[in-house]
This record gives structure tokens, sequence and C-alpha cells, in this order.
């Protein structure tokens, strides 16, 4: 399967990436990749741990999409421009949301090939002024591993509070580990420099 | 209410325009510019002939968006640039998607003060595009009522064929009036001039 | 499995015949009538191309039955008089309504040891007459593929007017047909000779 | 209202009267009789005590109609020929069926001035012939209050046998009463003279 | 797999012995006694002639656990002390409750190296004293084949009354035994010495 | 109404309270304690600014206690003997359970004239026990506002962990406030002096 997709609808990233909305028609595309980086995202991610088919790939996204109409979800995939035209899939984001509580939370993977080209910082700075933009969001966590050096370095780039540690949050089979949470506040966003 | 809508994504239409996921979150703003025109559509649509809340605009809003997660249905927005940012909501159209035939049935209508500007050639430009394209139907319909000359010179000047009027097929109150059938095959939007 | 019916409730057509409510008791007979013809009826309809199961029947039996109680669908079967009691199933026919437009669409279809007999003819007089009748609906179209001559012929006896081509309408795999689409307005039915 | 009623499918209980399916479309016709007999009927049915409206009552027949769908209920009502053409309905009757059991409860209702002309000997006699025959029952039970010696009298007269009270088992508001059970079985029906 | 239970909630029955909300985190200690005594239970119920899987068990469970919050059921489990601690599951009970009858029906079963201790007498009991007290119910029945000299004796010893014999009423393949109805009234419960 | 319940199964408290299923047939009683303590609430709960019916509150019950089925929470109900026998029910706790994560949360209220008397420590501890007992999680944790002086001391007394505060996690109109995260591992709880 190839993980190009031909999206009706995008949001430019620059000149050579976009967000495109994370809808069940790109179940295929999407499979693609997320098949391609199961096994490394399972370091990080206990729900990589087992691999689903196509249709269940298609079912999570068509779940996506249902929440994301109901304004509690905002699914996107990170695509490059692709050779013959349509954008090849390198990475999901989302932005959970909470409407009482005018709170969100910012997940994202991304192909191991594309990283180091500031995709995944141009994905959240997008998702993070749409939160605190159209959304009217007040804060914005996001979580990860203590170990996750990687995504723990993204956001304090990005100018994420350290808030704490949840201790034994993340569940993989027989080894529970601990959980660092960061903090984006609506005026912090809007005054960084 | 403002009928400035504030899309993450787009899809352009020239400098000045663009398509618009048709979405819940868009039901203030679809409901103005809907409520602004409603007296004008009910010359031609019985559905325009009774007014419903906001609330009925945002459930009509979900249900069409879940038509389209199944594939069923493109239901798009027609926005011009605001002046403040954002984008001035002027239309709708949507492309209803029989999945089992590869068929297709386009409609739509637009603001009054915003005809005259290509915004419906465009419109439906983008959907025959993505109908004969990344959709793979091998016919689409547009159906008017034969007294509507206006949208009978749009489907003549895009290259549709006449194919038929059926007869009493818009039911108005107490008035049964003939609709005019206008076809478009794969070929024959692939080797317009 | 036998296709004789034993139903409760009938509408006679003549001393012979009788349309039956096609509802999911009658799964097991109308499978093997339906079995016995899909061979054949796969010439004309695409659905006709693939066999399901006693219990897939039974599932479109109900659901159908389920809009015919919303008033969206009259579904009827076909049946003859058998020898030891009860009716033999020998066609299916149904009047699919749309109450907002007043109008609805028949279809049917018929043994091919049970034609010649006007059974076909009968059965679309008494949907007409329930259609303009009890219904009161105005206008009822029969689409039929233009190689059809069987079922034009029977449209053009009954007093349909032909209304158009649909062209490339009816979608097989690798091959698109021509549809042909007659209507019968209320008026015509009542003023028939 | 008018409780004359046009149904397609009838089953005939001699030249004057028949069962018809007691469907939704009928909701009409079947409030119109329901509301003319409430009260007479409130003296032995705790459901009668309270009066809905029209959509009440097609609710009910749906939920009824679509028990049946399911095998679990035979729902008719009782007509009479109408002077301009259809049938007057004059009383509603049904089959519960149990088909783990193999059992059925018969119970009926019929508008005062209709009553001594058998229609409900002729009701329940027809429901018996199909609950024993084509729908294979073993056994049927009829349930009334012991002081209702009109509903005693034609179980006695169609054969049925008296089985037992259930002390206290109808529950009107501060007044419980007795309820007297009568069977009849499948060899029992098939025998009588 | 083991028939000891963990509930966090009980209604004790003496010292030994306790009701347990019967819930499906129950499934595997239900489904360790269920199996064990199905075919037992198969000599008086035709629902134990066929045995299901786990996952069938935690299904039904939940059903009935459901029916529990609308009202219509009261679904106890019966457990006697286990030696490490926790409940040994030892039968099934239960209180279906028509509201609108304000009548009700117990059923039960156990285990049959727990009989004799008068578990079954302290079930029914309790459950007597829930439906004529907080409940509010006006009747209770119990069921039973005529042969089941064991619960005949049960419903006479706590004071029921033999009401009736419903002919045929139990449906095993191929034979069909009668069933014999107990009832006990509110204020016989309560006068009861 | 009374704010006493009569449950049939519980969780003693020692000797004179408990815990009790919470479950809708105790909406009347609920409702009535929570709508005495709701001004109180709202200094500390956004969801307790507005108040509902005894029929949003039956709702809400049943919401809760169908997830309990499901085993995604654990709510119950506090209850101190009431003096005509019965419960008096004096506030509310329960466990979310993420069982994925194997991680739970929890939270509680109680009515003002029963603070002081350890009734929510030993609430808490119950579902601790069952926590990190039966239910087998690795990880429970509280969340409070900042400025919840008696939440936090409960917390410490317990020996819970202060692991974060979120920042502006509370969202009341106009006025979001800080949450501090406490957390309790398996192994503490189970270590505890």
């Amino acid at each position: 399967m190839s993980a190009v997709a031909h999206p009706m609808f995008v949001h430019p990233l620059g000149e050579d990436a976009a967000l495109i909305p994370r809808t069940p028609d790109l179940a295929e595309p999407y499979h693609a990749v997320l098949s391609a980086n199961l096994a490394r995202l399972a370091r990080w991610e206990p729900w990589a741990l087992s691999e689903g088919s196509v249709a269940d790939t298609a079912g999570f996204l068509r779940r996506s999409a249902v929440e994301s109409l109901d304004g509690d979800l905002l699914p996107v995939l990170i695509g490059v421009r692709a050779e013959g035209g349509g954008w090849r899939l390198v990475g999901s984001s989302g932005l959970k949301i909470d409407r009482a509580a005018r709170a969100g939370i910012i997940g994202y993977w991304i192909d191991e090939s594309f990283e180091g080209r500031g995709l995944v910082s141009r994905t959240v700075t997008a998702l993070l002024d749409r939160a605190f933009g159209e959304l009217g969001l007040v804060r914005v966590a996001l979580y990860t591993e203590t170990a996750n050096t990687r995504s723990r370095a993204l956001a304090t780039r990005l100018g994420f509070t350290e808030e704490g540690v949840l201790r034994r949050a993340i569940a993989f089979p027989g080894d529970h580990r601990d959980q660092v949470v960061y903090g984006m506040l609506a005026e912090e966003w809007r005054s960084r420099g």
C-alpha cells in the first residue's frame, strides 16, 4: 500500500508540508504509514503493541472523525508533497478537547525518516494556534514518558512548562512507566517572543 | 450573526475564494447566510419553505458530515475572503455519491449578491474534478426545475448534456413542477476543451 | 427449500394470484425463488451479481419491512395459488415512496416460467392504484435499462411516458449502461381508458 | 376522525368483516375507534385509564408492528365493510408469541355497538388457526378478569379450559383484581367438533 | 475456573451466606458454577439445554444488570463464605418485576451439593421481603414444573398458594410439560406467623 | 424529599456507616442530599453551578451505573444509619477506572454537617482497597483545586504523594484555577503502616 493521499482540503505548513483532516477515506494510506512505524512506536505507546487490520484502522478513523464533528477532537495527518502529486503521509497528530474545562491535550507521532525537519514543531504550533485562537481554550497539555527525551525537548523548545510527573501512569505489560505533564496557557502562547 | 467562518482546512478556488468542509462547528455562520437567502431559495427549493433554528441547522450539518464520513456525500461551503480575516460564507454545495452505481448528483445555492462572479462554476468544476478524479465516479447529474434558466445555463456552459424531463417531480404545496436532468460522463469531463 | 408461503394477509390479483406483504417470516420461501432466479436477474440488476445466505435475505426483508412501517416503501411478493394450499412465490415488487415529493418509483422481477401471464402488469397496476389512491402520490416512475425491451414494452402498455435516458446510470463491473426513465402522473392514471 | 381504513392487505372473516394488519399508517382511524371506546375499556383494562394523542397511538402501532416483524406478536384490527368502501375499524386483537416456549396469549377488544355479531369469536378463531397452524404453537392462553363474564363465556364457548386464578394480578389504582387463565392446546383445537 | 467471587457489596443471609448483586464482573465465577450444574438443571429448565461460552454468560449478566437498573429485575447470586476469603457462588435467583401490575415472579437454582441448608428458603424470603417492602409489590408468583416436587414443597413451606396449572407451558424439544403457578400476596406475607 | 435510602446491598464502613451502590432507584434521596449541598459544592466543582431536576439526576445515575457495569467506574454513595431504619445519604464518591492503563481517579463530596467524622477517609480507604485489591490497579490519582486545603490534607493523611500542579485546569466561568494531582501506587498502599 502506498502512503500517498489526495485530500480535498488541506492546511498548509509552509510550501512542502500540510496538515490533512484525518478521515476514514484515508484508511489505506494511513494504515500503510502506521504499519511501517508500529514497531518503533511501541517503544513509547502501549497502543502500538498490537497491530490491527485496515478495517480496524478505518474504524478508528471513523470514530475519531465523529469525535471531531462533536468538537471533542481535532485529528490531523501530517503530509509532505509527493512527487507525482498528492501528499505522502508521514505522521499523525491530534488535539483532544475538553470543552467544559476549555482545556486540550496534544499528541503526535512521526515517521522516523521525517524527523528533524521541524514537521512536528510546525504541527504542534498549528494546533496550538487553533486551540488558543478559534477554539478558545485556556490550557493545552502534552503528556509523554519521562524517558522520551525527544518529546521533552520539543515541549521545552515550544515553551511548555513542566508541571509534574504522574508516576506509573503509562501501562506496558509488566512495566508501568512515569509520565511527565507539560502545560501551555493561552496567555503564554500569545506572548511568546 | 456574522457569516464569517475561520475553518482550519480549505480548498482554494483561486485567490479570493475557497471551498470549506461543511461541518457542524460552522452552524452559526452557515445559519446566518442561509436565513438571509431562504425566501429567495424558496422560489426553487421546497425545503426552503420552512425555516429552522440554529440547532436544526447544526443537526442538519452533523448528519451531512456523518454521510461524508461514510463516503455518501461531499458537503462544502463556498467562502470569499473576509476583510478582517477568515472566509465570508456565500453559498453551499454538495455532491451526493451513490458508490454502488459510481454516480453522483451535484446541488448548490449561492447568495444573490455573489452571483455573477463565477463562484458556482468554480465550485461545480472543483466537485466534478473530485468526482471524476479521486472518487472514480462515471457519471454526475444535475437536477433543476425546468423554469430555472440560470441553473440550466450553468449546466450547458459546463458541458452537461440534457437527458430528459421528469414531469411533476418537484413538489411544492399544491404545485408540482417539472424537473430537467443534466448528465456529465467521466470521459466527457476529461476531454473537454 | 420450497417457495410456497402461507401468509395471513393477501391482496388478491384475480382468482389465481395475489400480492403478499414482503415480511421477514417469508425469508425461506423468498430466498428459494430468489436463488432460482439470481443468475437470470444478473443480466439486468447489478445487485443480483452476488448471492447471499438465507440470513442475508431475512435481514434484507426486515429492513424493507421497517421502511414500509415508516411509509417509505411498499414491498410485496407475487404469489400464485399452490396445489396443496398456500401461495407459490414467483416474483417480487415494490414501490419506493418519497413522501416529501409525493413521488414513487416502482420496481419488480418475476420468475422466468411465470412470465407471459400478465402477473407483472397486474402487480404494477395494483401498486399504481395504491400509489395514486390511498397514498396520494402525484407521480410514479419506472426505471429500466434501455436494452430491456420487455420492461419497456410493459411501461408503454400501461401508459407510462418515456421521459429521458440517464446515460451510464447502471453500474455493472466494467460496464456502465444507460437507463431509461418512464413517468406516470396521477391524472394520467385516473383518466386512462 | 373517521374510523374507516383502506388497507392494501386483508384476511377475510366471512363476507362482511376482515382482519387487517395493525400498522402505523392506520394510526388515525385506529385512534378514532380507540378513543370512542376508552372509557368503556377502562372498566377492564388498566392501560385504558390514560388517553394518549394520535402520535402516542402511532408510536404504539409502530412498536407493535416491529414486534410483529420479529415474530413476537401478531397484531390485527377488526374491520367491517364501510358503506363508501374500505373497512370500518371496530376492534383490535393480538396474539403475543413466546417462540422459545411455543406458546401464545390472545387479547382483544371490540366496540360496544359491534358486540353480538360473532366478530370476536371469528377473530379469535382465525388467530387460533394461525397459532396452531403456520406458527406451530402448542398452547395459547387467554387471560381475563374473573368478573368479566362476557370474556369468560367466549373462552368457554370456543373450548378453552379454565386453568387457574391468579389472585390480584390485575392492578388498578388502589384495586387489585383476580385474573382467570384459560388455556387451549394444539391437539384440542384440531380435534374440536 | 474458580467459583469464588469477591464482591464489594453484599446482603447477608445469616453468618455463612449472602446474596450478591449479579453483575457482569462476576462472569467467570458465575460461569464456573453454572457449567458445573447445567446438565442437572436441564432436567427442569429448557434454557439449560444449550451451553454457552463465558462471553455469552457475561452478555447475559450485562443484560440482566441493565434490566435491574431499569427496575424490571432484581438479579442476585447466592454465596457461601469461601475458606480463603470471598464468597463461593452456589446458586442464582431473581425477581422479575412488572411495575405496571405491581407484580413479580421469583426464580432460582442452586448447586446440588448445597441443597438442604435452607439457602433457597433464605434467598426467596429475602426477595419476598424486598418485593413486598421497598418495592411495594402486591403479588409475587413462583412457577415450576408440576413434577418438580422439591420446588413445590418449598413454595408450600413458605406459604404460597397453588393457583392453577398451565398445561404444556414448558417447552422441551418434543416434550411440553405442565407448569404449576403459586402466588403470594403482600398481606399474606406480612401476616405469616 | 427525604435523603434516606433502603438499599438491598451495602458495604459496611464500621458500625454506623456504609457504602451503597449508586444506582438510579436512589434518584430521589440522592437528589435531595445533592440539592442541599449544591451551593456549597459550587465553591469547588464547576458541575455544581447548575441545578438539574430529579429526572436529570436519575439519568446521571443510570449512565454512571452503566459505566459501572462496563468496569469503567465504581460509583458509591455514603450512608449513615437513619433512625427509623435505612441509611441517610450524606455524600457520594467514585473511582474512575482506566482499564488499559490500570489506573484510577477518586473523587468525592460530603454533606457539610457530616464532615469531621472520618467518613471520607473511610470511603477513600475502601475504594483504594478495592482498586489495589480485586481491581488490580497500579495507580490511583486524586485531583483537587490547589486552594482546597481540606482535600489536600486528606490526601496527605492517607499517604498520597503530590505529583504536580496542572495550571488553569479547572474552568469556572471567567476563572481558571490550578489543580494539584496526588498519586498513590499499589505498593505504597499495601506497605503503609
